[in-house]
């Protein structure tokens, strides 16, 4: 077995794949969270682990595009980890002599007043994931980075600052991909897709089917359909329990465009 | 007067600027929209402009975050543009040479499998707007950015190929923002922010009291509420066309936690 990352070594989606699968497993970094999902769609590897949501930031937009566009892939587990962004480079320089900072768009925006306060003159450059912006900067003078404690001695780096995020509550949601459903016997949510009849009152008569039966929503996300401005698909968590949604589904139909359930899977209790 | 917007000339919001107000209101350029909102925040601009919504890559979340810890702005107009990104740089460089691109991230990620496909080697850095990346560009060798067709002569650039999103369905909502609320007598959609109680049904009680009352909801966008995973702030936008929605909101208070109207406006129908 082969389980694919957000690489490389060192990302917050590395520690989730370490916790989450034994020693003698492969795990194989990718350079983007695309890549990532389009290699399992490919049939590179079994599994792989991507983030979805940032406490602090909201929807990981490129998974769930991603996602949107890749119609046999399953969430089949979720992972909630405890965020630490870390201020790194290859010295210990002065914050003014700083002229450049490297990291993940995600990243960089949880530590957006951090930047604007201490290095409001340095210019910011996206990298794909937070370790390959420890392993560029370890390469290069008068550059920090922002990423995961781990990279420190991962890529030789000095400690500028810890824990520089905005807001001390920062967590990130992870996802368990697969190609095959499994059967989760605790499975208690099901998160699904779907786009709505350009009607009014259509989103509402949607969400009133899982409430007349019993089925709470715990979260909406809008995305846009790529269509055009204001037509949108929903991304739902309805939390089933020991409910049966086979009636509703059935209902559904009537008032969506499509719909997809993209997992049925145990909520983590893990924060 | 004076008015703020997302500079520096020749971003979007500064076409957006240009077409609202006459040639003697002073334009104001500020570096980031957060910046943008807070000038107006401050009393140093009487209105501002900002981009609230794309297409292909949602919504803007700085712009809502901001407006989320700013209580007294009030969106006053709506307007979309057709956006069109364009390769430019200094001289007529062969893609291969390329060794870095600049833009802001909304448009990177528009031009995503575009940088992918052509661009694949080149690094991609960060810049607060689009035409602040033909600003740096134009003094920079083998390095490319991403704008408004407008910077071409702006920043006596060369185009190195125009019309590069992913999808040619590419149009940008912009929010016109001033403390002052103005009585728009054609108003037809208020747009608003609630949070909701943490109880099973929540969301949908809220929503239904706008369905019983015949007002429709044509969006929802869900930001994290920055407390923990899984909590959010709602924001809404109402079709209220005649209708009244006092009574509506009374009911509101009775199963949000809080709710704020960010503006009663008229729709934009240009597209």
């Amino acid at each position: 077995m082969k389980v694919g990352y957000l690489g490389p070594k060192g990302t917050f989606s590395y520690e989730i794949c370490k916790n989450s699968y034994g020693e003698e497993i492969e795990k194989i970094p990718y350079k983007t969270i695309k890549e990532t999902i389009l290699e399992l769609q490919n049939d590179e590897v079994s599994e792989v682990i991507v983030p979805i949501e940032n406490s602090l930031q909201g929807c990981v937009t490129e998974t769930i595009d991603t996602l949107i566009e890749n119609e046999n892939l399953k969430i089949v587990e979720e992972r909630i980890l405890k965020i630490n962004q870390n201020l790194m480079a290859k010295e210990k320089y002065n914050f003014e002599d700083i002229q450049e900072v490297y990291s993940h768009p995600q990243a960089l925006a949880q530590c957006r007043n951090y930047l604007q306060n201490n290095l409001k003159n340095a210019t910011i450059i996206e990298t794909p994931s937070t370790a390959l912006s420890a392993k560029e900067v370890s390469k290069k003078e008068f550059s920090a980075c922002i990423c995961n404690l781990e990279c420190l001695s991962e890529y030789n780096l000095k400690l500028l600052e810890a824990n520089i995020q905005d807001n001390s509550l920062n967590e990130t949601k992870f996802w368990k991909l697969s190609k095959l459903e499994k059967d989760i016997t605790d499975a208690n949510v099901i998160t699904m897709l779907f786009s709505t009849k350009h009607k009014p009152g259509a989103l509402y008569n949607a969400l009133k089917i899982f409430n007349d039966n019993g089925l709470n929503l715990t979260k909406i996300e809008s995305r846009p359909a790529k269509t055009k401005l204001g037509e949108y698909y929903f991304l739902v968590d309805i939390e089933i329990n020991n409910k049966s949604y086979e009636k509703p589904l059935e209902e559904l139909k009537d008032v969506v465009g499509f719909y997809r359930i993209l997992g049925k899977y145990k909520k983590s209790n893990e924060t």
